[in-house]
């Protein structure tokens, strides 16, 4: 647990290094996010970008000093690609990736691109020992608990035992930014029946059953099966583990069927006089719905396996949000998700080394 | 186009063969379907099934006699899997599929299980010339036309060359079905943009542009590139191609989030007594949104790419569930999907050989 160099002092925890200049709101969004986080919640944050520009957006806020700057001279839209993201080291998602390397920060939020972010933070802060590949976190609107999707994105195509690493890495981040003891893990497919699926799928199927069954009871995966597209708002599992090609396509289709139907309501809604009436007495509880099912709301994917936790908040976010991304990252860091990573896939390799010399546990399934 | 042998004659057009006793109600409703879609749409329809049950069902229904009935001794549940389907040539889909082949129907239309009638239907009535694979098309609840995603589960694992077909069934399915002239057609991915998503994707979308670009003007297609989840409920493409794994996750995922969605604004509109008020007031307006968006309103799936159409109503279809497949299978039939994918797959497989040999048009995107 460091602090920033140039912090008050009066801050503990993890240092939150925040790339202040990713989103469609411009830098002031951040800044006010940041601002919050540290007087509200006591959050050591540096802000990475223009020291100029961030100084004069804190003296605006009534907040000079309250945050410290890390200068960056470069800045990528969110219209750049991942591959400029990666050329350009001093970006501000880049110093702020250096901040971590080089100790002075231990987490990462960023309201740039997806993909720029995805790109640059595998780059430079590097897989985990041992993760093949980081997977993209989001968390859908479920109850009672948010339902932990993942990979969304990260890898379009991937191999079945970076599926089984990925389970690991979601029931990891549901203990941590969730509290749940004893994550239920499921694998998205189509037929809820065993066998059923892509190839991908299928082999996945058998490794994460074998998986469930032999890590020793503390790294253990509660794996319960297949689920379907529909069983993904359901909320009866806390961890759902898929593709970042199948996972990317599921979440966007849940976020534009929540929005369609949302749309729909609000015209047939506002349909007829009486409707109108009607939609007047409505409209607390429907506005309180629609921040609930707001992808902005909820939104905020999590860069898990790399060698940091990385926040990314989304590019349209609001300071609110940005705030939400950095109690996120630190609240990741300082219940040692890396260090939960980091035994569950040494136990993973560990059966995994059994299985294949024959010595290892029962082929028995997990459910 | 063939009368049923025993027919009455009043009754032109293709005969639809109606496997009556798959559904999760039981044949009632199947049979009320037909006796409907005979009566009020003059079409011409055969039951297929137990006899005496269907024979007494159509006399509860005062309509002994007004659809003819072929015996099948056997049937398969909702729950028997695809395997058993295809081994019992005595279920009623079976025969049903028999009765095609020998010509007394020529469009069959089934309450029973997707996976059931995809696996009979495609070994018994085989691919049309040319056609790799069948692919399952759902219509999605899309203004101001409904939208065509395929493949929605048929073929867990495909080709790029297998979806290029599909984007021609679903053209030609778009055009019978809707009256669509030049369907639009796009490919779901990860990004919009050209070279996005995984290895599949990438390399179908290459084979698109170049089919847009090089078919005679009649069979083109008119490929408008990717589109993301969010964009398969927006209504601005009429054809949306993917794998069946895919299509299927992401049709399962759009039914359990709008399904999630109106539970959700229904739990907000009677969270008061003032929103229970309005809702009364909205009562007439959602319920008709609830049935737009409803599976069952427009559900029905069909199978494209074999020798005759089959359309694979709702496990859970009512009569008006199973009436409105029997008007689509007769509107495929006599609209000519048939001729139309053949002489599209066969442009397609001319304009592939003059690309092979490098005589064909120039290489330019569609779009």
């Amino acid at each position: 647990m460091s602090t920033p160099q140039s912090g008050r002092g009066v801050h503990s925890g993890p240092v939150i290094a925040l790339d202040a200049m990713g989103g469609d709101h411009g830098p002031r969004e951040a800044v006010r996010g940041a601002v919050q986080a540290v007087r509200e919640h006591g959050l050591s944050v540096v802000l990475v970008g223009r020291r100029p520009e961030l100084a004069g957006l804190l003296a605006e806020e009534d907040a000079a000093g309250a945050v410290p700057i890390r200068h960056a001279e470069d800045t990528l839209t969110m219209h750049e690609g991942a591959l400029a993201s990666w050329r350009r080291p001093r970006s501000s998602i880049a110093v702020a990736c250096r901040l971590i390397r080089q100790g002075e920060a231990s987490a990462l939020v960023s309201t740039g691109s997806t993909g720029g972010v995805v790109t640059t933070s595998t780059v430079r802060l590097r897989t985990q020992h041992g993760i093949m590949r980081p997977a993209l976190a989001v968390s859908l609107p479920t109850r009672p608990r948010p339902t932990v999707l993942l990979d969304a994105g990260a890898n379009a195509d991937a191999k079945p035992e970076m599926l089984v690493q990925f389970a690991h890495l979601g029931a990891a981040y549901a203990r941590s930014a969730f509290g749940t003891r004893n994550p239920k893990v499921a694998m998205l497919t189509i037929g809820a029946e065993p066998g059923k699926g892509n190839r991908l799928a299928r082999k996945t199927a058998d490794l994460l059953t074998a998986a469930a069954a032999q890590a020793p009871q503390s790294q253990r995966l509660d794996f319960r099966g297949n689920v379907e597209g529909h069983d993904l708002l359901a909320g009866e599992v806390d961890v759902v583990v898929t593709d970042g090609f199948t996972g990317n396509v599921a979440l966007k289709t849940v976020e534009g069927a929540v929005r369609f139907t949302m749309d729909a309501v609000t015209e047939a809604m506002t349909s007829s006089t009486a409707a109108k009436a009607g939609a007047f007495l409505q409209r607390k509880g429907l506005r309180e719905l629609r921040n609930r099912l707001d992808s902005e709301t909820y939104g905020g994917a999590v860069l898990l396996g790399l060698n940091a936790s990385v926040v990314i908040a989304h590019g349209a976010s609001r300071a609110p949000a940005v705030e939400r991304a950095c109690r996120l990252a630190h609240d990741l860091t300082s219940g040692g998700i890396g260090e939960e990573v980091r035994s569950r896939v040494q136990a993973g390799a560990r059966s995994a080394r059994r299985s294949r010399t024959g010595s290892g546990g029962e082929d028995q399934p997990a459910t």
